[in-house]
Formats: C-alpha cells, sequence, structure tokens
C-alpha cells in the first residue's frame, strides 16, 4: 500500500482561513487581537522564527508586535518586559522566543508570562492546568499533531508511540492522545529495543531529531506516522522517519518539510486567537 | 516461585525514624516543622484521614494543627483560611482534604496555596514544575511508590504499565518512571485487550480501584507488581490485583492494605519536612 499524506501546508491554509473569519468578526466587535513576540539577542534561526510568526498573524488579519531586546539584556529587563505587557490590555498572547540568553533564567520569565496571555502555553501553572483537565493553553506542536490526527479517524483504543519525552512536543502530546482514549506508550533513548516494539503500535508520533530513526520494516502495516523531528542535513530539513519506505507500509504519514511544521505556527495563532476572546468574553 | 513482599509498614517505619531524625536536628536549630490540614465539614473518612496524618506528623516530632471549618463554609471562607496560614511563617505545609463541598471549588482552592507550602503537589504550579524538571512538591502517592521500587532495584529500560490515568496517581507516576529511564504505557478503560498486553511489562503498577483486575496468570514470570487499588469489600480493604495468584509468578509485589497505604502518609511527612527545610535555607 501507499500512504496518504497528511499535507501539513493544506491543512494550515485551511485553519488559517477560519482562524482569518473568527478574527474578522471580533474585529468587527472593535477587538484586533494582538500577538506580541519578546525576543532577546541576535540568533538568526530564533531572528527568522520570530519574524516568521508576526508575518502569519499580520495575514490572517491579528495585529503582531516584536519587542527586540540587546543580548545583554539582564533578567530583570526581561521580566519588566513581561510584565508590562502581561497589564498592557491590547496584548493578548504573549510569546517569549526561547532559548534566551544565559544570564536569563528562561523557568522565570515563563513563569512570569500571566497564564491567561501564555499562548505558548509552556508556563508551569497553564501546563499544571492542562495535567488537571482545566482551562489553559495547550503547546503549539502537540496542539497541531492533534489537528493532523483528527484527519486519520478515531484515536479511541489505539496503541500510539510517542519516541522523545520534552516537555514541549512528547509529554504534553502523550497527554492530549491520552484525553482521546488512546493507550500511550512513551519511548526514549533508553527504551530497550525500541524499534523493535514499534511493530505493535497504530500511531507512531517520533520528535527526537534523528533521521532514519523510524524505518517502513519496523512498522505495523496500517501504522499512522506523524514525523515531528526537523534536522538539517547538507542544507534539507529531514524528520526523524525514512518516508521512502514508511509510506510503503503507513495509512497515513506526514512529509518534512510540510507536515508538522505549519501547523505549529497556526496553532500559535489559534492560541493568540482564544487568548484575545478570553480576554474579552466571548466564546 | 513465590514473590517477596514489598512490606509498606517496614519500609515506611525505617523512612520515618529518618525523618524523625531530621526533625529533631531542625527542632535543636529552633526550627518545629509545622504541617497544618484543613479540612472543610464532616465527612468521617476524611476526617479519620486527616486524623491519622496529624497522629503520624506528631509522631515525628512535628508540629501539625487541624483547621475544621463547617460543612457550610464558603469558597470565600476556605480562601481566606488558606491565605492566612499562607502568611504565617510558622506553618510550612499546608494540605487541603479533599473532597471539598460542592459549593467550594477545587481548583480555586488548590491554586490558592503557596506554591512553597503545597506539601500535596496538587497545585497546578507545582505539577508544570514537576513536567518541567523543576523543584517542586511531588504528589505523596507517587513518591510512594517510587520509595517502593527502590527496594527492587534499577528501573533503566524497564517496561512498566501504569493502569489507571487520574492526576493524583496515575499521570504522575508515569512521569516519575520516566524520570527513572523506565519505557511506560500509560493504561486505562479503554485500552485495547488491556489484560492480555500485561505479559509484556517487567512491571506493573494498578491504581484504578477494581478488584481482581489483575491475576497471576496475565503477568510476566517476575514482574513486579504495585498494587494502588483500594476498594473496600465486605468491610476489608482490597486491592486491583489477585494477591494469592498473582505472587505465585510475581519477584515482588505489595500486599493491600500495608502497602502502598503506610507509604502515602509517610511521603505527607517528607514534604512537610522539605518544605520546612526549604522556608529556612537548609540543604
Amino acid at each position: 500500500m501507499s500512504a496518504e499524506l497528511l499535507n501539513g501546508r493544506e491543512i494550515a491554509k485551511d485553519y488559517r482561513a477560519g482562524l482569518q473569519e473568527q478574527v474578522e468578526a471580533l474585529k468587527e466587535k472593535g477587538i484586533t487581537p494582538n500577538l506580541t513576540v519578546v525576543i532577546v539577542g541576535n540568533d538568526g534561526a530564533s531572528l527568522s522564527y520570530v519574524k516568521s510568526k508576526n508575518k502569519a498573524a499580520e495575514k490572517i488579519g491579528m495585529a503582531s508586535d516584536i519587542v527586540h531586546l540587546e543580548e545583554s539584556a539582564t533578567e530583570e529587563e526581561v521580566l519588566d518586559t513581561v510584565r508590562r505587557l502581561n497589564e498592557d490590555e491590547n496584548v493578548h498572547g504573549i510569546l517569549v522566543q526561547v532559548p534566551l540568553p544565559k544570564q536569563v533564567d528562561e523557568n522565570k520569565v515563563l513563569e512570569a508570562i500571566a497564564p491567561e496571555k501564555d499562548v505558548d502555553g509552556f508556563s508551569p501553572i497553564n501546563i499544571g492546568r492542562l495535567y488537571t483537565g482545566q482551562e489553559t493553553f495547550i503547546p503549539c506542536t502537540p496542539l497541531g499533531i492533534m489537528e493532523l490526527l483528527k484527519h486519520t479517524g478515531s484515536l479511541e483504543g489505539k496503541d500510539v508511540a510517542v519516541i522523545g519525552r520534552s516537555h514541549i512536543v512528547g509529554q504534553p502530546v502523550a497527554k492530549l492522545l491520552t484525553n482521546e482514549n488512546a493507550t500511550v506508550t512513551l519511548m526514549h533513548s533508553r527504551t530497550k529495543n525500541m524499534v523493535e516494539k514499534l511493530k505493535d503500535f497504530d500511531v507512531v508520533v517520533s520528535a527526537v531529531g534523528k533521521p532514519g530513526l523510524v524505518k517502513g520494516e519496523d512498522l505495523k502495516e496500517g501504522a499512522i506516522v506523524i514525523d515531528v523531528g526537523n534536522t538539517v542535513v547538507d542544507g534539507k530539513l529531514v524528520g526523524d522517519v525514512d518516508f521512502d519506505s514508511a509510506q510503503e507500509v503507513a495509512s497515513y504519514i506526514t512529509p518534512v518539510p510540510g507536515g508538522v511544521g505549519p501547523l505549529t505556527i497556526t496553532m500559535v495563532l489559534n492560541n493568540a486567537l482564544i487568548a484575545a476572546k478570553r480576554a474579552n468574553n466571548i466564546e
């Protein structure tokens, strides 16, 4: 068999069209959703990522500002910026681009973001609310993965292997999958016979950053494969999955690039829109 | 084979002796660790549980107070009590006994406890810190389970089935096991062929409340079995595991009662001691 492609670009495009309509509806009520991104320093990859978020927000009609602090900014300066944005009524969503320079404690900064504006969902209080089933912001990559999986049918009772235990992707996506009544096995570098185990799983989500980790021969016939890996090899972005062999066996598969990536930024916008609605008590 | 018993009462007794020494050392410095328990209403089981915590704390030399509010207490009264205890320098650990009467929002109350006094580890910010690897309080039952498992050797690379996905036991113990480099599968009521799957696991932690759920014939030879179930049947406390058949197959097994239970209260005391130390900047 040859797998159906989960085309992240197309799915994201449709999703963003829906967001744009909602942004327009809010604007008619006099509310312009605003996503503000804080970046500290001049790391090229971070700057380009911040700009792409900014552009994506503006493209669907949101306001989006960038607060750019010097590489030498003190922790107190970063915290002051966050506090000022917390209090600014016109700002609905705050993103602090990580990593931060070493003189700034990342955990302290993330914890300082007002929970109702923490659209990345990285502040401990929002993570805790996720695990206790309360209203929160769900981190964007896991949310994007779940959106892709909606195109593959119900997850109820499915056996899912999540490879990679980061608190950005692996852990929260395991939680979201469990919420959908999937049975999740969280695998990682110390997992015994990992590759041999994969044959037992209906869905494999790989978020490691190790090209060629998952091959077609290791998958169950008809498995759904979500590739969150993104590693630059010879100037090209590649995932964890050997696409050519995997697509022969899988029922659905994401490409890299153009799979999970476009959904991540889409979910940043989604969360910023939710923040703007909640701030104005709009359902 | 016949399994070795993980005798929670004995392990707890040794552990509490260690705590008692540390409490005495603190008292010599003029610090008396204080655990204060808030109970609302007159539920018999809750009252008896609160009293047993109180007694256990005093037995190892801690101070322990009970704040008892009427069943009719308003949410604001409960929140005021918590805020007062947050500010009381003599109080190091605060426990709010759940469930609370229906007019009081449990999440709101748990979120109001100062994170540095939240010795149950149930406030969202502490849960979030657990998932992001920061200093926190780890919920007491999961912590007790990990203490029992220390008596069975390294968990690295072990395949563990955790049955039950509550945020009190299943989820956090899955996280702690993952931290120890075990590979965890989180099972629940919607898991497909759950019983048949158990044969693949080196460790089974059952936290469901369904007597007879796990039988010896379903276990892998030499499995480690932790029974967190506690259900009253004909006036007797029983776990999820059919003890007689399971102990024929397992290498280690906890009894019910006398397994996990005694460790849970021990870990409440452990966390209260940690809170007193942190409040006084003592390692």
